[in-house]
This record gives C-alpha cells, sequence and structure tokens, in this order.
C-alpha cells in the first residue's frame, strides 16, 4: 500500500523539477523514493540532517546534502550558469530560508545573488545597496518579524518582488503570520508572496518569471 | 490638516502609476485629491456608484467610471495595444475582482483576455480551454471559495500564476482565508498570491513581470 | 476512582464496534481497559510504537498492531471480505491516515482500495484512474495542504465523498485547518468532511453508509 | 466580459443538478443566467425576496420561490415522490436552512420529514421521538449554538449522520464555528459535517448515498 | 531579585487557600517559595513528577505529592468530610482534570464523588446514573473533544453545574477551545465555566458556593 | 413545517422557565410560539423594539416589555421578593446586559441590586462600595474591553462570582472576546464565565445557585 | 438603574482628563452623563454627526464637535500652548485616527504638528521631512495596512514612538491586525503600541511622558 | 553567503545599542557576529544555557551571562548609575521577562527597581507599595494571565506605562495574547505595549523616554 507515483513530466510540463517534501515523510518512505526515481534528478526539501542520518546508506553517500537549508539534491548538478534572482533579506535568522531559495534555482541551472541583513531598522544599510538590487529582473525578498522590508523594497524597485514572510520571531510574530500579512496588505503595489517558509515556492515563482523572460520575443 | 502628497514619481519610479484607494476616503477628500491631480492620469479603486454621486460635479463628468469593478479613470486612457495576462476565474461571482484588475491592466495601456466560469466543479470547462490560456505569457488566477482553481491551473501551465483569492463564499469561506490559504499551501509550485479581493494588486504585479520582459534582453 | 465504562452496546446500536482513543491516556490507563476488554473485540487508535512499548507484556503481545497508521486490533480479527469504499489520497505523506481508515474497515469486515498519490499538481495521474474509482459505493478523500484533491474528485464522481483533511504541510497549512475548510467550501457539491487526521471517523462514517446500503430494500 | 458557462453535465455526470448560488450575484448577472438556461432547470439559493424583486419580471413571475428558505425553482418541478432523509432540529431558529435542505431534496424528487425543536436541554423531545428517526436511511441534523444535537443523534442512531451547523447565536456561537467544531470533535463516531448553514451542500450529499443506494444491488 | 509575597491572608478574605501554579516556575522558585511558606497549608498545582524530582529532598520528602493530577499538598491535610460535589467526566482521558479538582476540594476539608466514563456518545451511561447526579449541591462537569456532555447534563440536572473543558483530542479539538466554547454557547441555561483544563479553579467556584450555602441562612 | 415544541418541563426540571431568544427568530415566529404558549408564561429576550412593533398588536399589547434590555415578559410576573444577587459593572456601556440579568431575575422572584460604573481605572468607586457588594450570597460582574473587573472583584469577595463579558470596545476589544479570556485566565481563583453579552445566562446560573441555597439543609 | 460616577478625580491622580467613549453608549445616556457634568470639563470621543443630532438641543449647542476625529468637547477648551508631539501618518485614510489624537491633546492644552501621507512605498516623502520629525520630543505614529511606517520611523528617530494601528484596508488588513501585529513585531526596537484606531489612548500616552517630562528635574 | 552587517551605528542614532536576538540563530551564527563585534559592545538576549554552552569557548568566557533572563553582555558593562524605571510584576513566572528589561537598561547605565508580586488577586499588596511606585519617572508592568494589572497600575500612577504581555498561563493564556489584548484594551487610559515577553523592547522604551526627559530642556 505504499506505491506512490511521481509526476515526471512536471519539468516538462510547467519547466519545474519535481521535488519532494520530505518533512512529513519517513526515512523508509525517503529510501523508497529515491529507489524509484533511480538515476532522474531530484530536489528534496526539508531534509534535516537527523533524517538524513537515517536513510539508507547509498542513499547518504549520494545525495548532495546542505544543511543550513536541509535540501539534498539527487542526481548530478552543473554549477549554474544562467542569471537569476537576487535575494534579499532582513537578518542572520533569515538564512535558511534565503539558502532553500538559492539551491532550488541552482538545481534548475539558474544563479542568484544575496543581499543579507538589510532590515529597515537600520535602513542606510538598504539603501546602499538599492542601486545593486535594481539591476536584477526578479527579487525575492525574505524577512520575518514585521516584514516591514517588503514594502520599503517593493517602494523602490520596479522588478517583480516575491515576498517570502519567515516564522521567526515570538509573540505576535510566532508562526510567520504577521510577515505574511504585512505582504500582503502592504501599501506599496505589485508585491506577490507565497507560503510562510517557502523558499522553494519562491524560487519556482521565479523560475516561472525567468523561464518566460527567456522564451518571450519580448511582449510588449 | 488634509494636506497630502501624492506619489507622483511612482511610475517613473517602478513603473505603477499612482493610484487612490478610495474605500476608507470621504467624497470631500477623493475631491481635494482630484483637484490636485489637476491634468495627470490617475487610477481610483474601490470607488462605488454611491460614493462616485457624492463627488463634486466636475469630478463625476470626468471621470470614466466602472461600476462592476468600482475603478475610475481620471485623464485620458487609451484603448490599450500592448499583450497581457489571461484572466482566469471560477465563476459568475469573482467578475469585479476579474474586472479590477483588467481595468488596471488598461489604465496601463496591457491588454488582457477573460476566461470565466471555468471552476474545477465541472473540470471539462477548464480543459477545453487550457490549451488558449498557456500561450499567455502571464495567468491571474482568481476565486474565491475554497480555491481549488488556483492548483490546478498551475499544475497546467507553465506561466507566472498570480492568484487573487476572492471573497466571496460563507461560513468558513467567509471573507476568503480559506481560498487565501488554498492559494499558498498549494501543492502545485510556483503560484504566488496577492490581498484578498485585490485584483488590482495582481494588475501590479503582471505589470512588473510585463514590463521586465519588454524591458529584458533575454535574460537565460 | 479509575472506574470507565466501555460502550459495548454501541456496535449492536450503531453497526460500530467500540473503540479506544490512546492519544490521551496513559499506559496504565490502557492496560486497565484492555484487562476489562476480556475477550471482547476492540480496536486502538492512536497507540504509537512507544506507547505500546509501555503496555504490559501480557498485551503487547496479544495486540495486532500497524505501526504506520498507531492502530491496533484487540481479539479475533479476519481478514476483510465485505466491499468497501475507494480511499484516495495525494501524496506519501497522507499514508498514516489513509492506513487508519483502511485498518478500521478492516477491522469491520470491510475491504478497501486505495489509490495513492493523486494529488491535482499532476492531474494527468487522477484522470488516469477515475473510471477505477466511479465504480465504488462510497470515497473517502485524503488531503493535507490545500485540499484541492477534494473538489476535483467531487467534481468527477457520483458516489458520497468522505473529506479527510491531514495536517500535513507547514506555515498556512500547519495543523491541516486550510485542508478542512476547503473541503468545507467546496464549490463542488456534496462532499461531507470529517474532523484533521480522522481516518477513524471517515471509516466510521462509510461504514454507516455500507452498512445501511446493504441493509436496505433499496430505497428510491 | 460577463459571459458564463454553467455545467449542464452535471446531473448527468454526477447526479447533482447544476444550481446558482445568488448570495454574491448582482440581479443582472442573475437574469442573464436565467436567460441562458432557457427551459431548462435550475436551483436557485441564497435568492432572498429584496434580490428576487429586483430580477426581471418575467424572471420572478416564472421562479417558484421560498422567502423562509430563500430558494427558488427555475423550471417545472414534480411533488416528490422518492424515499429520502429524516432532517433534525435543534429549534425555530435553524428553519430557513432545514428548509434550504428540503427543498434541495424536493428539487430532485426526493421526500424529507423534518423533526424539529428537538434540541438536548430538554432531553425528553428527542427521546419521544428517536424511534421514528431510526427507520430513515440518512439522519440530517441541523443545530447552532454549541451543536450538541450531533452528538446525541449520532450516539442513538445507525445511519449516516450530516451535521449541518448553523450560525444562529451570539458571543462564541457567532458565525456557526462552535457548532461546526462540535460537529467534527464529536465523541459520537461517524458524523459527517458540511458547510455552516449549508442545507443545501448537506441535501446534496444525501442525495449522493442515496442515489447510490438506488442504484446498487445491495453492497456487503 | 528573586523576592515574593504570598497572599497569607487569602483563606480569611474568600475562603480559598493559597495556591503555587508550578507549570512555568523553576525547581529553585519553587523551593524558595515553600521555605517561605515555613509551616502554613499550601496547595501546588501543575507539579508534574519531573519537577517534583528536581526539589530540594527535604521539600520532595515533605509534600504529599499525586502523580495523575500533578498536585501536592504542603503541610497537614486530613481526610475531607465536609459535603461537596459531583465530577461528572466523559471519559479516561479527562481523570488528570477531574483530580486535580477533587485534589483541591479535598485540602479544603470538601469530600467529592466522580461519575467517571458517561460521555453522551453512550447515552444509557448518564441516564443510568442520572438520579445519583441530582442529588449533589454542585455539579463539576469535565469534558473535552466536542463537550455535548455540559449540555446534557444542564439540561437535567437543577444544581449550579460548572463546565471544565479539557484540552484532549486533536484536530478542531487541540487546545480545548471546541469544548469551552460549546459550554458557553450551550442551549441549556445556567451552565458557567472556568479555564481550559482548570480543574483547581473549579473546584474554587464549588468552594464558593458550598462555603456560602454553610454559612447562609437559607436566602430565600 | 413550523412546528415547535416548548420545554414547559423545564421550570419543574431544574428550576428556570422557559426562555424564547427572539434574535434569529422572525416575527411570525415568535407570534407563533406566543400563541402556542397561551396562558403560560414566558421569558422574551434579545427581542428589541423594532422586532416587537413587527409583532401581532394582540401580543404587543400583552408583553411587558423592556428596551433598554431587550426582554419581555409574557404573563403576570409580580413584583420580586426573594432575596437575589449584586450586579457589578465597569460602566454605562454595560447596563443592556445588566438590565437582562435582573430581569431575568426578577422573571423568577429574586431581587437585585446593581453596583454601576465601578470601573477599576478609578478603583475608590469599587472600594468605596466593596463591603456593600460582600454581603450579597452571589455576585454578577459585567464588564467589557479588558474585564479588569473580574480579577479585582473575585480577589475581594468570598462569594461566587458569576463573569459575563461584554462586547463594548473597539479594536481587540471588538466582539467581547478579550474580556471573556480575562475572566477565564483571572490570577483570581473561582471565578466562573458565561458567552459575551449573556446576561440571561448569569442570571440562570445565579438562580441554580440561590434555589439549591433555599432548598440546602445547609450542606456543610 | 442608570446611575454613573465620573472619576472627577482621574486629572489630579494622573493628569489626564475623564472623557466619555460614546460609542456603545445611548443619547439618552450620554445626556444624563452631560446634564451631571454640570459645568465641568469633558472631552467625548466615537460621537459621531447622526449620534450627535439625537442629543438634547441645549448638549448640541454647547458641545464643540468635529466631525472628522467623532470628538466633542465640553466646557471651555482654551487653544493650546505648550509642546506637544509630531503626529506622523502614512496616508489621507488615517486622518480621523490622527485628528482624534490631535483634538485629545489640544484639550489637554498641548499642541500636535501633523506629518501627513509619508507612506513608505514612496519612501522620498518621508526623508524629506525627516529631521523636522526628529525634533519632537514624542512621535505618534499612525498607519494602517501594513504598518510598515512604524518600523521606519522608530529606526530614524530616538524619541519615543507611539504606534496607532488603523483599521482601513481590506482582505487580512480589515480591522487593523496586521497592522497591530506589525507594531509589536516590529524590528526597530523600543515602539510601543496603542490599540487599533485608539488615537486618544495615543495622546493620553504622550500626554504621561510630556508631563512627566515638564514636571521632572531632568533625570539622568 | 553568511556575510551580516550589524547596525553599529544605531546607539549614535536613536540611544539605543545594537542587540542580537539570538532565538533562532545558531551557535555557529552567533560565533561569527561576536567575531566580528571584535570589542565592541554588544547585547545578546535569548541566549539560554544550552545555547551558551555551544558557542565558542573564547565567546563563552568572554560573556557575562544570566540564566534567567538568558541575555548576555558582550563586552565591558559597567554598573549603572543613571534613574530608571519601576518594573512592576504579578508573579514569580514573570520574574524572566522583568530581569531581561533590567538587564537591558543596565547595559545602557541605567538603574531598574523590581516590585514583584503585586497581583490583583491580592491587592493590599500593590496598595502597599504603591507610593513607592508614582515616584518614578517610567512604569514598566510584567504580567501574564489575564493582565489585570496594567488597568489597575495605570489607574493610579500619572507616569507613562509600559505593558509587558508575558507568556504563562494556560488553556485561554497560553501564548500571552489574552493579557497583550488586556494591556490594549484597558479602560485605565494612555497604557502603551510592547510584544509578549518583550522585556529587552519595554527596557528601549523606557530607554526613549529616559533619554529625552535626560536630554530636554523641560517641554511645556
Amino acid at each position: 500500500m505504499t506505491e506512490f507515483e511521481l509526476d515526471w513530466q512536471r519539468e516538462a510540463r510547467i519547466g519545474i523539477p519535481e521535488a519532494v517534501l520530505c518533512g512529513s515523510k519517513s526515512p523508509a518512505q525517503i529510501d523508497a523514493i529515491l529507489d524509484a526515481a533511480d538515476d532522474r534528478r531530484l530536489l528534496l526539501t526539508r531534509l534535516d540532517a537527523d533524517k538524513l542520518s537515517r536513510l539508507a546508506a547509498r542513499h547518504r553517500a549520494a545525495l548532495d546534502h546542505d544543511p543550513l537549508s536541509a535540501t539534498a539534491f539527487h542526481g548530478a548538478v552543473e554549477a549554474p550558469t544562467l542569471p537569476g534572482p537576487c535575494i534579499v533579506c532582513a537578518g542572520t535568522s533569515d538564512m535558511p530560508v534565503v539558502r532553500e531559495a538559492a539551491r532550488t534555482l541552482a538545481f534548475s541551472g539558474r544563479c542568484s545573488t544575496v543581499v543579507a541583513d538589510v532590515g529597515v531598522a537600520g535602513l542606510w544599510r538598504l539603501m546602499r545597496r538599492i542601486d545593486e538590487i535594481r539591476a536584477f529582473p526578479v527579487v525575492i525578498a525574505v524577512a520575518g518579524m514585521e516584514g516591514a522590508l517588503f514594502s520599503v523594497i517593493a517602494g523602490l524597485v520596479a522588478a517583480p518582488v516575491i515576498a517570502v514572510p519567515v516564522s521567526v520571531g515570538y509573540g505576535v510574530a510566532t508562526g510567520g503570520t504577521t510577515a505574511l500579512h504585512s505582504a500582503l496588505a502592504s501599501c506599496a503595489t505589485g508585491i506577490t508572496a507565497v507560503n510562510i517558509d517557502n523558499g522553494f515556492g519562491a524560487a519556482c515563482a521565479a523560475l516561472r518569471i525567468l523561464n518566460r523572460m527567456a522564451a518571450s520575443d519580448a511582449p510588449g
């Protein structure tokens, strides 16, 4: 009864490779999926070091695992060469999510540039780097707590801004809902948001945009 | 004390024209803003027919008002000619939000194509038109209730998908939170969301993408 | 003061056998219940491997325990022979709940057929098996995250559809409320829902329907 | 742009006729739908007397409207003759929802029997009629406030029990969430629930069961 | 800075002895409080076995600790002789809360009688003992999940009914809010509620009533 | 289908007369209930002046209606003579709820004494009257906003304290949840609470206590 | 029973004059309070034009009413001369709350300076005036939607910053909770918040600070 | 990619030194920050004993760590000499938050005086010390559960009152939202609040006030 069916057609259909969210899967289930994958490429997310250590040795050895982001590559992944987004974040605590996005992009061949620790409480840090940020085709903004970064960024750059709320903080910030709602209710126009802590999803949204830009014969 | 300062630099800075959210403004406040705008173009949203009727006669006459979407154009707006997104919606009740998005796009010179009434309860309706939808550079998906449309669409098209949850429905659907959460928690990857009922915001997000596509020398 | 009184009349009264929810009971309390049960049949749910290991040895040995679903049979249970529902699920992470439903049905002599990994993000997987699903008298649909599966299934099959939301996912999906609300707010008509992660309850609801079908002189 | 596409295939596909939820539609939108329906049968829900009065005269005259339930039949509907569920409710305030369920069943040719005012605060009222209720193939239980009726009923009858929470009450009962959660968290096994105030949905769920019973060659 | 000031006047002022909620206090803080108490009587709640084991040996030895309820008596407590309430509960999982109430009453010299496992899913269990329950001056009703017990009890007995919602259950029952809201929104009149899992508070409320009854020259 | 069945046995069974919550009932439904009541006494709550004006003239004339509390007496009610509770409230805005409690008590023959405007922001007002309040067998405390009154009162009086949270206030106080939670989470022991705005329920809870006090041969 | 007791000692005790929140009071209740006030000064808040028009003529004429803020002065109020805070706001929709704060300050003799329309979506507007804002002893920041203004301001000025969240906006911004949580979870340190829409409370908090500054012999 | 940029300009800009919230940072990240700080002063919060023990030995030895408050000073901190606030709390469980505030103040050279265990359930304890509290320029009030202390304090003292809700308690008090809402909805005017458990933030808010008082040439 543990049969499963991966969506190997996904990359061809929508340009995003199949990925496995490991958070709620047992090591045995992940082992079975990796066996079925055979030599096909697969991105694994939410695979923390502890769960990795409980996989079959043959899989442990074969995976390219990154502990900070809890992601792993199954199958050969070359160094990315295609242009990609700028990933901007408010603080050190956001780095696991930043890294999940960067790894997802790299798995699809896209570079990414991280601009870290530009929270709005010390606005001069962001302003110093804003021209650099403006040069990218897409911006992924990552922030927890009150998420004010989303509004400030979106008011300053013309590119698509994908907000990733992060579940850092305590009290009313617990779980990331405040940051999520800040992104959605922003007074700055044209921000879109993905789920809390969803660096993977933000990268996929960026891939959809970048793939279309690459494919397009320049609409408009 | 009723001074205000519009952000006339916005269009030059980020490619999105200044807009006025009229929902929580009094007719007198809106009149003052229109006076200040003089002959500059301005998009007004959440301006329903009742509030329109309470504006100064000179403004009432000059505005191009659309009752279904409660939007108005101040200043000359030519028929749109630039290519734009496909706007897909689940049912008739979503049309005010669909129309707010379409009008915002038109204000910036972008065409849009509406594919209505393709809710997933009768899946054949969506499948019949899916190839048509796949041809667009961006898809705006508009749905209330459980928002299953977002996941089905995003599983079938490669373009960026911007989800607009709508506050139709009753019981647990009241206010649109269920549809919003469905967009954010979707098993289909790479969906982004805007605030509930925010057709304007979805259009602005699409404009950011389309403007970049137009400007780009095809990254990647 | 640790007296208790099981509802042994339940099976005769409503066709569903007495069951013990072990999640919030101590091993000592469960031991006492099993002693009182004597040789009467009893279904135990939410009995994980750790708690099982802390039961009295005589009970540990006598129980037919399934770790994936955390269920156990006390007393003889023969292989099921009566027809039962199709259990459809969106992904591997849903299997503990799927299995809790299947085990509950088996305890009452009902077979069940599992159709796994048919999430709507890769719609072709579901469409390939839809005719098979349509042949069953009842469908139990199990899904977490945004629960779009419920609407798609209910739009395609005529049988009663019992939705079981699952608490997998993170961010706004945490705890399963999004999937629950999607089932309740579905645009597809006639879905009913049980509590989050309640595979047992879904099976009991299916038993009520199947028992009545078996008993009926075909109403209507 | 006001195009729409009704799902006329629904009745053939899943045995439930197409219906129009009028709550969030304008009179003009409803008029257009009725014109498109031509002489096909259509059930309208959430059509209150005020909105009815704003429809085109030709439609107003042709509809069979029931003010208590805010439902209307478009097209000929004969008196129901097929057996149907028992609808049990806790009090007078639940009658609009009870009636919405009964009208939906009648539209599909199903009779229904209402047992009203059997709230558990005066348990003798329910006990006096419990044998009568037990005779039905399906029970729809309708209750607001704390929804204790759901548990008491489901502990006493063997038939499928479909709970409809109602948004009557104040304070913590406001909006019906307490009653909904009581249905879902019930200690009585095998209850299923539909959305708050969704008499229509409960009737559709009952239709799915009754249709299958009628069609079945008695499984099990 | 770890000074504190117990309210030793409480018993004289309102008839309820000073108690210490240990859940959020460190072992060192509890040790300091016990030292300060000297030979005065003190009731400790939420003192689980693990925290007990980390207290100073002299305190560990002197306390009369009950693991099920996580309560402890400091100082001599004689066997209760005064009449007290009936404590009714729905299932075995409620026993820790039941016991916290009983121990609090015993600390103040009040007897209590427990009627367990009378959940409404098997109504005959409650009906068999209802006359016994009716004889008590006060009823404390303890229930988790949907809390239907509160309404059924309050509809059958004339005594004051104090509802204690319990945080057992999963999904929408998690944390006990559903049971709490059921008590507050009950269709049965005159129920009052205390906080979730607050067996101590229910006992104190009962003490207020019983003390007044004892003191009164029979009002009315 | 508008049949109903009042619980005329309630007063004999639990000492609280049958009452009709008019908030969600139509004038026609209330008229039918009053006709059925014939010459039996009935308390009506949530019957505001507007709904009263839409009742049949014969009922309008016969009812003893109080607009502030929106209550009405059907049938002869003599001036109360039995001793009753003290009703303490924080401010003028709480008076409708205070009055609903007082009217309910009066309907059952109980006097009540109101001590108004003793909110804790001006503590001297409460302290000046605390000895007077201490003399009553039961205290009903009525407060909205943050409900600090509940804790202060319960720390000062030995009688049973029944808290009634009120839905006055704005922002986080909207709907009364903050006051309700303050009553439940109070650091003062032995407070019990009823639903928000439920002056009727608080009075019924007081009746249960007072009736038992009157009946008792002084337990303890 | 409509007795009340104003806290005339408040101004002497804590430096803030007695005020009357009119939102949940009837015109009759307000008339009675004004009669009792006699010639003492009183600030009335949440007194909209409609309720004002229903007061007794003698009160209507005597009050100094401001419709935008829905405040009124009872008794003579001279033009303010004492220095006060800067009130900064994000947009025109915030002006009723801004004005409620300014009027409360004026009632106590304090001037205030309003800097409007400096929302962070057009950051240049705020930066242009930041030096001016820095000169004030206290800053009151007023913002709805996502409340990013709070963080940006608090990162730039050294003065105490009192955040007033405003209930403008729709979707997740509805009711002002997002703005409130942004103030509380801000990455900028030392912000404090008052209730949503509570311009009056922010002014009182500023008064507490300003009064102490005036009284102090310069601590530190 | 683990670069970061501390805001060393903060103290000069707004008078509050840079601080590091360690709760969501890894030991490696904290080590890197401390290395970068070099010999500059830095306040670390939410650094519990376990995480401290996993820092590099050179940092462990150099930090002045306080386990109760989980704070640490990096760099030389002299004993405070400047006058500061009174910190009032309701009970022993609030001491970690009290201490976080006191340590933050000490880091900036400010003294603080703690008045503990003055919860309103035993009002005499607070009243005995109220004159002492009134002498301070600022009051920080720390309370969990229902937070009634905030209102009572603010009604009695004229100084600025900064409320810090604490996440102690269970049931509806879980997480501290009830105490937070009590502070915001208080009937006592002019209270401001910081985030739940945010002793650090309350101290920073007090610093803003005290710094301004010290700097001011007595406004008003």
